[in-house]
């Protein structure tokens, strides 16, 4: 059984929203009970992360990391046509992930205790964003 | 066909541990020849990886290049309830991966012949750590 | 539904080239119209990665953090045998992806407009590389 659908987020710029119940929603849907939910966004400047969903502090410190690793405004970038937030928005997409796959047992997304999946919008602007989620099994 | 098993795995604080054998058995038990098999710890504080399963110094190099991306008691943090790793623990997390997929081939998982899944406690102190192994195909 | 194939691409050494279109064809000789497509190299210094497919600069600009990331020869590494390339290529495919997962519809990759799919060589000297694809659903 393969089932999927197509969802689409505004993002209020940078920074993570929890998706999860929209995932879940999505394998509810399918009707598959034991197999994989996968979820894909189409961009190369925002991006998907599990992490904790308790303490939101964890996804601020996230951010902080990032502006280390990957710099607004980095005078090495080449790339810079749509602003100081471009070529940046590309690195953290390298170094975190375009899709995600998730066991789905007994119906539903197995998922830890502390464990929410976000879309990481990594533009400074708003963008609406399209993720394709794929629950196969059966 | 799809099939999932949870494994418990303790690890001894931080440091990654080859966790192929426990994958190839499920592999080996779900009696699929052609698919993919999944990957995925239901935690946020340490991660799956695929690297060299030769030279243990890899792994050794691995962990001093987190040290640096990922500092302990970085004082940027506000999350630190859990002490000096708690946080970097996540970012190591965001920087891996909490899932892997393999393709399976001829009844096993198709690996090069360097390669190794890896289960990488991110925590200094030992944890018990859940795995769930999905293996789809026919 | 599930069906595989295995690759072999040249390497021109370090750099990343576009194999879009060979995942593309594997879609289209699998005949599957809706699920998934996974890509995976069965190597630890070469990676997979989705990335802006139009202005070749963006990847110039990720090769420039990634040397920022992952030092050729950093002093700190302790596995060095195969040069000053070695260990940081293995580096680069931690921070990236040794497997990639796509999602088919219609009978096609589901990639928004300006993702392309690149492997990526890690290693300076040119390289025989290995992917397999792997299909499934319906």
């Amino acid at each position: 059984m393969a089932y999927q659908t197509t969802l689409a987020f505004s993002t209020f710029g940078r920074g993570s929203r929890d998706i999860t119940d929209a995932v879940a929603q999505a394998v509810a849907t399918s009707g598959v009970r034991c197999g994989l939910a996968h979820v894909f966004v189409q961009h190369t400047s925002c991006s998907l992360l599990i992490t904790e969903n308790a303490d939101p502090d964890v996804r601020h410190d996230l951010e902080t990391i990032m502006r280390r690793l990957a710099p607004d405004g980095d005078p090495a970038y080449v790339h810079d046509q749509e602003g100081p937030d471009d070529m940046s928005a590309h690195v953290r997409s390298m170094l975190t992930a375009t899709g995600l796959t998730v066991p789905v047992g007994g119906g539903r997304l197995l998922l830890g205790t502390w464990q929410g999946i976000f879309l990481w919008e990594h533009r400074v602007a708003e963008h609406q964003r399209t993720v394709v989620v794929t629950v196969m099994g059966e």
